[in-house]
């Protein structure tokens, strides 16, 4: 590290050089990739080996993998590495399908790290800095993640997890926290609670806040920077590609640096798969180039983003993406939890008292985002109030345990959510800056 | 590692060689903690330096430190390190009095990891292995705890983190975890989740359990072998010395060996203070060795238990303790947290409606440790239903910002709780093996 840049020689690498290396990267992850059972058979068909590649251009003879692919080869299909080097699982939510698993050699994890000290360190952060993370813990990457890479950062990390607000308000004025990671919902009503407490946040030291796991809008951001008295740093990443850390915005806040030492990014035309210009928007496609246990070629990622033209005033090669503009299926994010409309059908389906017609509603509420399931009761009466009560309860647990967050459930007669002529909408998104109908 | 040993020569490190090692450790430990305000303070005032220590014996000459004195230095009082060299602060739960905080640098967590590591290896675990830890994560030091170390060993880690049973169970069977980190109390609840879901544990490769963080009895650990077809050894921590990982039971399976190159382990009278014989018990008096960032000298942990005399058949040296058999204060474990009825009674006294006498009552419901708060209304009518609703899920969510559990609460009438002549009875605990009632 030396001044501006936690690593110059790499993220500041001239674009040809870098290109060179994400070549030989190329070749070294498809050489590991080979020895997964997925990649093996499917290469292995094609006769993809290292020596296809000739230049990074070359990425398009290999096929997308999708999300399909990593539920079809659960748990351990695209592992290429022996297990006995796996220090770590994660997991997305939810047993519906098979959740999207994701194993880790001792580098993994390293390199992951690493790519999160690159990132806060870019924005200022040193370890003279307190760092607390809002994040939850356990199978969710953006605890661990964020733990492993402050600690390597050497700030000195509190690990708050998700919730408890007054707590959280609590340690960053105890503890003196100067950075928050915190999804931008969250930051919202942290900034509620401060007010609630008589707390000024300007009053503390807090100014930096990494957010990121929830779409949120650049006036969101502006908005979040005014309540807190911050600074607010998007942040992108996926399970599937680690976790937190992929992209991250610079000083600029002008687009987030995907770090190209450690992962190909293309656009495509989601229809046509054919890559898009650069500035132009469409379905990112990432490969990663440096993990040893569980590569992943050509990750269709469903987000919309576009590459930002251009180069970045703060010196990084690293090329640009725009903010996540939406998705090309049905998932969406609600307090930076990955949700699909087929997770809530499935649970509703255990239920033999609901009829089939259900509504998804996201809305904000006294700046909480809430999520809301309407579902019409299959003919039982509606008025035995305490029998009712406990079938609500019953499926806001069932459905906690499946997407770990509790809904507001609301059962009503048969025949009173409207249906339309063709696809049922399932999903309305009225949140702000995300009004987004997903059809089913 | 080697063979049965993670560390051979120092777990089997002859007596008096561990006794000398302890002496120079105390010494450093001594010259360390005299940079915290204080013990600087405290220690000078006594004139005591390095030099007073001639030998273990002389840890003697040293005040006792009690958590009153942790809270009194809320929260960084303690701290005789840099905090720039900080990488990680844990804290119990609570804001009522203060909670207690331990502040890590990297020595001390590397450190911490290589207990735990040493441990697991103890009774068996490999880098084969597969470590699914149901622990809480965060601020609760369960979690990154057994992380870390579990990674250190080189196992593959399930971060799981605590709850959601059937996830638990899922993960289990599809990742083919091996050992398990539960309270006892979840172990139980997981045989029981086990059955409904028509699983026989005995089917996984689940082999060994490590439990802790909550008393309990010999037979109550067989019975959870039984249920589960493993092997569950017992594991003694607190934050204060780190978390867990401060003594665990060998694979005899009797008594915890408690690690003397990084502790000093005193049993006294909880009275006279002063020392009982091996084989008595007494109130147990922790000094780290091993803690650069926050040392804590001769630290009251309230926690009775006895050194259990005579040589361990592993061939470890390092001093066994016998299970916790109860504390010398009011605190109470439940569900693996600490609490003191003063959390509840501060929290309680928010509320006007209510009066000031009240009950916890723990027990066991379908293998599930339960805790409930009576509390007397004050003058209010208690007929209003909704109302009474109302205050009572906003004494539950308070209670639960609080003591990080959702205890079951019920408003009685004025004068339905029992006033004894002496001290208020606040706690009765009707579970299995515990039966303590608490005076305040």
């Amino acid at each position: 590290m030396n001044g501006e840049y936690w690593q110059p020689e790499i993220e500041t690498m001239p674009r040809e050089k870098l290109r060179q290396l994400q070549t030989e990267k190329l070749r070294r992850t498809i050489e590991t990739a080979l020895n997964s059972p997925f990649y093996g058979h499917r290469l292995g068909k094609l006769g993809i080996t290292p020596q296809s590649i000739n230049s990074v251009d070359d990425i398009r003879k290999i096929p997308f993998t999708t999300k399909q692919d990593l539920r079809d080869n659960y748990p351990f299909g695209l592992v290429a590495g022996n297990m006995k080097d796996a220090i770590r699982i994660h997991s997305s939510s939810g047993t519906t399908g098979h959740p999207t698993v994701v194993v880790y050699s001792r580098h993994d994890i390293d390199s992951w790290a690493n790519m999160i000290a690159r990132n806060m360190y870019m924005v200022g952060c040193r370890d003279t800095d307190v760092f607390q993370n809002s994040s939850g813990y356990g199978m969710f990457t953006g605890g661990l993640g964020f733990q492993y890479g402050a600690e390597r950062l050497g700030a000195t990390t509190v690990p708050a997890a998700a919730g408890n607000s007054k707590r959280q308000i609590m340690f960053i004025c105890d503890f003196g926290t100067t950075c928050l990671h915190a999804i931008p919902s969250y930051a919202v009503r942290l900034a509620e609670v401060f007010k609630d407490e008589g707390i000024d946040p300007r009053s503390t030291r807090l100014h930096t806040l990494f957010i990121g796991a929830e779409p949120h809008t650049d006036e969101q951001r502006r908005r979040i920077e005014k309540l807190l008295g911050v600074k607010a740093y998007n942040s992108f990443g996926m399970t599937e590609m680690n976790g937190p850390g992929v992209a991250f915005e610079c000083k600029q806040q002008d687009g987030m640096h995907l770090w190209e030492d450690n992962y190909i990014v293309e656009i495509v035309d989601p229809d046509t798969l054919e890559p898009v210009p650069d500035g132009e928007y469409g379905e990112m496609v990432l490969t990663t180039l440096d993990r040893t246990m569980m590569p992943i070629l050509r990750y269709r990622t469903r987000d919309l983003t576009r590459i930002i033209p251009g180069k970045c005033a703060c010196g990084r090669t690293h090329r640009r993406i725009d903010r996540i503009k939406g998705r090309t299926d049905d998932m969406f994010i609600i307090k930076g939890v990955n949700v699909f409309p087929m997770q809530v059908e499935k649970i509703l389906a255990q239920f033999p008292v609901l009829g089939s017609n259900y509504l998804i509603t996201l809305d904000t509420v006294d700046d909480n985002d809430i999520m809301t399931v309407e579902v019409e009761l299959d003919d039982m009466r509606t008025d035995v109030y305490p029998e009712l009560q406990k079938i609500t309860r019953n499926i806001q647990r069932t459905l906690k345990d499946e997407i770990l967050l509790t809904p507001k459930i609301k059962l009503v007669n048969k025949g009173s959510i409207p249906t339309s002529e063709g696809k049922a909408v399932r999903v309305k998104d009225l949140r702000e800056g995300r009004g987004q109908n997903h059809a089913e």
